[in-house]
């Protein structure tokens, strides 16, 4: 019997606690597998009706799941108003991910799924992670070069070489080394995760049409092809670098695992325009299986019951789809 | 009645001639209006084994497009064969665009649709413009500055601001004057050729969720916002800018008309990604309507038969919509 999956809440006054409760709502439905939350039950109960049954110990939630949704009280000394949020559920939020992240490190869970945080309201009580990714990366004992964020839906998967940089930095950001770290992440990620024993990587180009050869730019030629030398002498299939606006339709979708992406919006439009409703964003290179719903804390429509739960639904499948490749090794 | 479309058949050793001939083939099924190919009839015949008959004035097209198609011959030096272009043929695509423009300016035909074409070609043989759209702006006496291209497909019109740049030379190129230009051709251009009346425009912003209030990148904040204050006090509906990322999703797309977009893949990837197989490219901003397939060449693929001429298809119908809505203005 796998154990379950431990879903941190993310910042009480966001979404997170209602896509939750309508995640739990449709385990039925969605064939999912037990899971819990941690964080503040009275967050969930402020946006939900339903059953709610505190827990202390994650052995608990697979006898409770089937009648109410388990959760693992981390009382925050706020309010806990919908859409308002404040530093005791930012601090809130912090310690739910610090013990998520650790019941999935002690295999007291089987996977972990983080909900929306702020991150303005986490650097305000003194986080000092870029994001959640790095802070779990590491709790792990990985550098944050060696992990790599892959966004996912049904037709598509994209890993961003360069993230959250503005776009004048990018050209000079990306490395011949980077691109093999990620490249080799991906890799890994996708016989480790996914199953693919040989997983074939399609690589954008940075410049429109990959550069021309040149003309338009010269990374593709001077930075991105050498990486890719070093890849395949890795023995890791990858073919490129392709002209990005022709990389995502169906039929080149069906010619690679993975898109290895240079920058953030190349890597995200494509998976958003497909799959805006049920994108998942997914840590590689964790010893951990770890996945969020790719939306933030939508604290303009937290509350209202308005929230769809299909992202959250498809990273709790994920994370359980991945785990259980993960547990077979 | 409406005088027929004018179409250049692009390099003759492309798939130009081969997907024109297929378009014809399909006239009745996708009820498409009459129309005319300018070019060598030779290399129509290279590929396609359908009835061809010469004409050498617009005029006759429309008598003759029911049991052929009709192609206005300029004979080209060479050789034609397919997949291995030279500077005759080179030559040719040029005069084939020059006499199809002109066509077009007289009014003998209603509308202008370009084949492919091979740039690299093209300025072996001195051609000094950038592209296409700049020599057909030049010879309508518009600078190319007040034109813009617009990328289309059934779900989405997008506009590049800047186009066949490097990456790096982006944000530099990127002025509140060059967007204010681009946002007012895309208005214009989706009232005249579009019939919109009052067009709604998304702006996307350059850096990843728009600089984050400049916390990625300052150009959305210094650049973008000023010039879209100045077109909405030209009574121009625009809104942003908006994370790029999350603007072209279902939902987004149905509450705007067209996206401007700030560089070449991020008004593309969105495009190709939907709608690879029927992308059409429009310039906005001339007095003529101008449409072409979103495709090159595919010199690779040329004299296989198994080019698709889906784009082609939906460039001649853009073409003769958007013809016969100017000319009802």
């Amino acid at each position: 019997m796998p154990t379950p999956i431990a879903i941190a809440l993310g910042d009480p006054a966001g979404i997170g606690p209602e896509i939750v409760a309508k995640t739990w709502e449709r385990r039925e439905a969605e064939g999912l597998p037990s899971f819990f939350a941690v964080g503040d039950l009275r967050a969930v109960e402020a946006v939900w009706r339903g059953p709610v049954s505190a827990i202390s110990d994650p052995g608990e939630a697979e006898a409770c799941f089937p009648g109410a949704l388990p959760v693992i009280q981390l009382e925050s000394g706020g309010t806990t108003v919908p859409g308002a949020p404040d530093l005791d559920g930012a601090r809130n939020s912090l310690d739910a991910l610090e013990l998520a992240v650790g019941l999935t490190r002690s295999g007291a869970a089987s996977a972990l799924v983080t909900g929306p945080v702020s991150k303005a309201q986490l650097y305000s009580v003194g986080f000092v992670h870029a994001g959640q990714t790095e802070f779990v990366a590491e709790r792990c004992g990985v550098s944050s070069d060696l992990v790599a964020m892959m966004l996912l839906g049904p037709s598509l998967k994209t890993v961003p070489v360069t993230v959250h940089l503005p776009l004048r930095d990018v050209p000079d950001m990306l490395t011949s080394d980077r691109i093999v770290a990620k490249g080799r992440a991906t890799a890994r990620g996708l016989q480790r995760q996914w199953g693919i024993e040989s997983p074939r990587i399609a690589v954008a180009g940075l410049n429109p049409h990959a550069g021309e050869d040149g003309a338009m730019g010269r990374e593709d030629l001077d930075v991105i092809v050498p990486a890719l030398e070093r890849l395949r002498e890795e023995g890791i299939e990858v073919t490129g670098p392709h002209s990005a606006d022709t990389l995502f339709h169906a039929a080149m979708r069906s010619r690679y695992d993975a898109a290895l992406c240079m920058y953030h919006d190349q890597a995200l439009i494509p998976v958003k325009t497909l799959h805006f409703d049920e994108g998942v964003n997914m840590t590689l290179g964790l010893p951990i299986v770890r996945t969020s719903p790719d939306h933030g804390t939508a604290f303009e429509i937290a509350g209202k019951d308005i929230a769809s739960a299909g992202a959250m639904i498809a990273a709790v499948r994920t994370a359980a789809d991945c785990a259980e490749r993960v547990s077979r090794l």
